[in-house]
Parts: C-alpha cells; structure tokens; sequence
C-alpha cells in the first residue's frame, strides 16, 4: 500500500507553445516523483482563448481554486491578436500579485552540449533572485489628456522596506548554499530613492551572512558582464523589472531560453508557487510541435524541489544535462525531447 | 587671411579616465576641423574633484556660461569616494536635462579589427535614439520613513507625448538617412501607461514616413537579440532608462564601451549640446595612462557633425576606423592610442 502524500497541482498551460510544453512537465513530474508523491491535476483554461471566447481572463472562482492548491505548472502567457498588457497583467502578474509570489528565481546554467553565442562563455552557473511583487509591476501609474498633444503617462515604482527585505534575505541564504557571493543590482546613481534603500538593506542584512559576500553593478554595467565575463556572478539579487531585463539577456548567454526555467515563490507558504519556463508563448513557433520543453521539464524540478523532493528533482536535472549533453545540437520535435528526456529519469 | 568661424566649446573632463581621454579627443576636434572651423575652449573644473573640495557640483554661473558655449565636449562623471547619484544627478543629468538635451544618440558598430565577444557578431551597425529629459530620469520619487521598517521608496517615470514624439520624429528623421528601419523597444505589457503612449506616437509619425518599417520589442527581448542577431537593427528608439541599459549591453558586444560614443543633443538648438563617451570615470585604470581615448575622439566626430563639418567628421570617422583595423588588437597606452589617430587625420 502506498503512504506517498497526494499534492494538488493547478496546470495553466495558457498560450502558443505553453499548451504544447505543459504537457511533457507534467510527464516529467509523475515519472520522477514515481513511489514519493502523487499529484492530482487541476487544469484551468485561462489565457487568450477564454479570453477571446468569453472575456474571462481570471476569474474569481479560478483564483480561489488555485489558492487551494500545493503548486502550479504554468506555460506561457500572450497572443498577438490580444492588446499588449491585457493577459500579462491581468493572468500572469495577477497571480503573482494575488499570490504574493515574492521570490522569482531565474537560475542560468550554461549546459554541457549547448553553445552559447559567446565566442569564450566560460563557466556559467548563477541564479537570478528578482522580486516579484513590487517595483515598476505594481501597476501604479496613469495618463492624463490620452490621445493629446498634451497627454503625461507616467508609471510608479514603489518599493517597500518590508518587500526588500524578505527577498534579500532569501538571496543571502541561497547564497550561503552556492559559492557565497550576492551581487546586488540597481541603478542606486539615478534612482536614489529606490537604490538606496535597496543598499541599506543589503548592507544590513548582510551582516546576518558573514560568510557572504556582497558587492554591487549598476544594471547598465551587468548587461557588459553578462556578455564579457557571465562567470563571476553566483546569486544576482535585483528589483523587478531589472530581474526581467537580466534573466532575459542571461538566458540568450546561455544558449537561449529554451533552456531557462523559473520559480514563482511565496516563500512563506501561504499561498502555491508557481513554476514556469522563462520563454514566452512563441506565437511564431505555436502549433508546430516543434518547441523545446526542456525549460518546462526544468520548471517541474523546480516544483518538486520547492515541495520538499530535492532526489525526485535531481533526477529531472540530471536526465536533462545528459539528454542536452548527447542530443543538445540535434532537431527534435517536441514530443522527441520529451520522450528522451523521459527515459532517462 | 582665415575665413573660418569660430565656435567656443566647454570642456568638462570630470573624473577618472575622463581627465586623460578629453584632451585626445580636443586634439582629434583641432586637427579635424583644421581650415574649416577654429575653437576656443573653456574649461570647467567640475566633478569629483572640485564637489570634495569646496563642495560644488554645478554652480549656477558655470552653467550659464555653458549655456554661452557652442558646444560641449563631456569626458566621465563619477568617483567612488563620493555616494552614488550626487555627481550623476548634480552634475551629468543636470546639464542634460537644463539643456533640453532630449535626443541621447549612441551608435553602436563592429569595427574591423575588434574582436567581438560573440561567436558570429554578423555586421554590426545600429544606432540608438535615447530620449533623453524624462522618463525614470526625472528624478521625482521620495521616501517615507527612510531607515524603518516601513520604509517606502518611489520612483516616478514621467512620460510627455511633447517629449515623446520630438524624439520619434528625430528617429524615423535618421532613418531615413540610414537603413530605413525604427525599432521601438519598450515594456509596454507591463508599463501600459507610458508604452502604450510610446506606441501610438509611432503609429502616427510613422506615417510621415511612408518609407520607414518600423516594429517593436521588449526591452527583455531585445537584449536577447542583441546577442543572438545585433545585424537585425537600424534605428532602436527607446525611452531614458531602457536607452541607458541597451546601450551598454550593445558597446559590449561591439567589443567594449571603449569604442561607443555619444551625443546629448538639444535639436532645436536652443542650448548647446554635449559629446562623450558612454564609458564611465573607469576608476581601477584611472591614472594609469592606459584608457582607450578612441571613444572620446569619435564623440569629437559627433560634435563636428552636429555643427554640420560633416567632411572633418568624416576625417575623424576615417581615421579611427584605419587605426582599429590595423592596430586595435595591440596594446597601447592612451598617449600612443591618440598619436596613431591623430597622424591618419
Ligand atoms: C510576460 C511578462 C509580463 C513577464 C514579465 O515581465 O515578468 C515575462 O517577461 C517574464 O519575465 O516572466
Ligand atoms: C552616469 C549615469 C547617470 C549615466 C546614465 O545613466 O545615463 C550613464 O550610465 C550613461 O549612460 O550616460
């Protein structure tokens, strides 16, 4: 008789190619898990579709389904024949805000077998902590006279004291865990208000992790890091937009982002995490069965590692590294990767 | 008996390499311009410096006879001795935004004989059309109970369609004289005050400009071109802040900032615009003699353009691009960096 404890996982496989990769992580999550957790699957029909079907983008009732779930599998979100904005702040940022998924981990892994566009990549292994909850995503922000000679559009940062400060401590501990170094990222010479207190919490946070090493980058200067010496960096801890900004170009650095996998992490449980690949809905690649779910299958690692199953992930990640390290220049179909990647957990 | 005018320019060498890169750069101006226009400089003592000694940044009788000059030839601003933001604010964004200097114009080009860090750079050849007055730049955003727990910090980015669609002009304007192809690159998903703004003024000068194709782009995507296919753009034209950060990005994938120049342009010509490097002050090699002044010289190409001696300009253009195919792998000091140039003008 089993004595494994079932989870309830919320599945939005959402737009283009997140409905085709959704799928293969949830595979790779019931094969490693095999004998240590079951998982039920709660599937929710949100993104363009229902939206252009019946208007719903996330309905009430869905979010609070969701919120009584262990943890979600989430694809893509977007569509090009919805308005810039709509989805993305209405479906995937309204989870993370409604959840309070303050913690968005963005590892980048230069894998043994893919090539970077970087003539000399080096080692690359660090771990973007954004936050997530805050900053320019608030959504704080306005237009007066739209559509004048006169219109003012402006947006708000705000940041908190408290938001900081959570999200700076889990990068110093996760640090404690790598190789000990946090390297903060900001603009702290123009946006002095937000810049600085960011430092100040660093600096005394800081003094918590005396084995820790922290030192600071304006997120100008980065951007030249990230392409001239990506090896340097072990935990990246930076604000919300900036975080987008870096794990996208980090992404590109490691060969593309068809490698990079995230977490959406309330980090005090109060609410499901979520787990999703870094790369978008791929409208240009939707319905061709040809998108790579290498960072989707990375995702459900994530997720069993963030439920407590650190071997049942290590066996996706170490099935992933040996299919990229063997197959990782040859073209495959979807299902093909997911099949080899598959056999070997 | 000389014909030529002659134009009065304000020096501000500012800080670090900044001291040793301006006097090539004025230099390169002379030899250039030599029998077609004449320059008076007069200096300014301002940046780090001169802020530790009595305590000014930008006196306002400096900035007057600034405002007097012709032109400005900018070297770096920054000193880690002093808290970040005070000199950047105070002194580099103060005279961008008393001079209305809304067009930030950074071109970004893989030279012969520069080793790029990418695997296939492809042709290189862009330029980026920053706007330059507003945005995150504005400075408007505060704290409240700044050190407590219950800290706030805000930072407001102010965006006019006045300020916005002056710098779009300016950009289909280039455009036209280039590849004919506008790359709007904006967060307009998330910031959908401020993007959507952005879109809607390109929409519509766009079509003053039947011949130009422009697109769009999120900045996060963006930096993923800019490693995986920087031949993809002509014109990029973004807002303060994302203009800051691509541009970086871009001088290093061009093979370092020590190639890029800038201009701060009041198009309008009611103030003096303002040439430099995007490098910063660079403190680990200042002093040493060793900072690449090619930067600074073709930022002295850029003002000679905007004063309309495209021919020197060109000389300038000529010269720097002989001198880095043939010698840009060697290593040089700063003073032989300038004689090599200097002898090609
Ligand atoms: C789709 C978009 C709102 C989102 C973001 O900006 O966070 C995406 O770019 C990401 O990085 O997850
Ligand atoms: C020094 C700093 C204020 C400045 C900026 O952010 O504009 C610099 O990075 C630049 O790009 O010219």
């Amino acid at each position: 008789m089993s004595t494994t404890k079932t989870y309830r996982i919320a599945v939005i496989p959402g737009d283009g190619i997140g409905k085709e990769v959704t799928p293969v992580a949830q595979a790779a999550l019931e094969k490693a898990a095999d004998g240590v957790a079951s998982f039920t699957y709660e599937n929710f029909d949100l993104g363009a579709e229902r939206y252009l079907r019946d208007g719903a983008i996330l309905p009430g009732e869905d979010l609070e389904r969701i919120k009584g779930t262990d943890a979600i599998l989430l694809g893509a979100v977007g569509d090009p024949r919805i308005k810039a904005g709509i989805l993305e702040r209405g479906l995937l940022l309204k989870l993370r805000f409604s959840l309070d998924q303050y913690i968005n981990l963005r590892p980048s892994k230069l894998y043994r077998g893919v090539t970077s566009p970087l003539a000399n990549p080096g080692d690359i292994d660090f771990v973007v902590v954004r936050e997530g909850t805050e900053g320019l995503y608030c959504g704080a922000g306005g237009a007066v006279r739209r559509g004048t000679p006169n219109e003012v559009a402006t947006e708000v940062s705000i940041n908190t004291a408290f938001g900081v400060e959570r999200v700076v401590r889990y990068a110093f501990q996760l640090a404690m865990k790598r190789k000990k170094h946090v390297t903060l990222v900001h603009k702290k010479n123009v946006l002095v208000n937000a810049g600085d207190m960011w430092q100040r919490i660093v600096d005394k946070v800081g003094e918590e992790f005396p084995q820790v090493t922290h030192d600071y980058l304006h997120i100008d200067a980065t951007t030249i890091f990230l392409v001239s010496n990506p090896s340097r960096f072990d935990v990246i801890l930076t604000d919300n937009l900036f975080g987008d900004i870096l794990t996208d170009e980090a992404g590109a650095v490691v060969g593309g982002v068809g490698y990079s996998a995230s977490g959406n992490i309330n980090a005090s449980n109060e609410y499901p995490s979520m787990f999703e690949p870094i790369h978008g809905s791929a409208p240009d690649i939707a319905g061709k069965g040809i998108a790579n779910p290498t960072a989707a299958v990375l995702s459900s690692a994530m997720l069993l590692r963030h439920l407590g199953f650190d071997e049942a992930a290590a066996k996706i990640d170490r099935a992933v590294e040996a299919d990229i390290a063997e197959l990782g220049s040859t073209k495959r179909t979807t299902e093909e990767v997911g099949r080899d990647i598959l056999a070997r957990i």
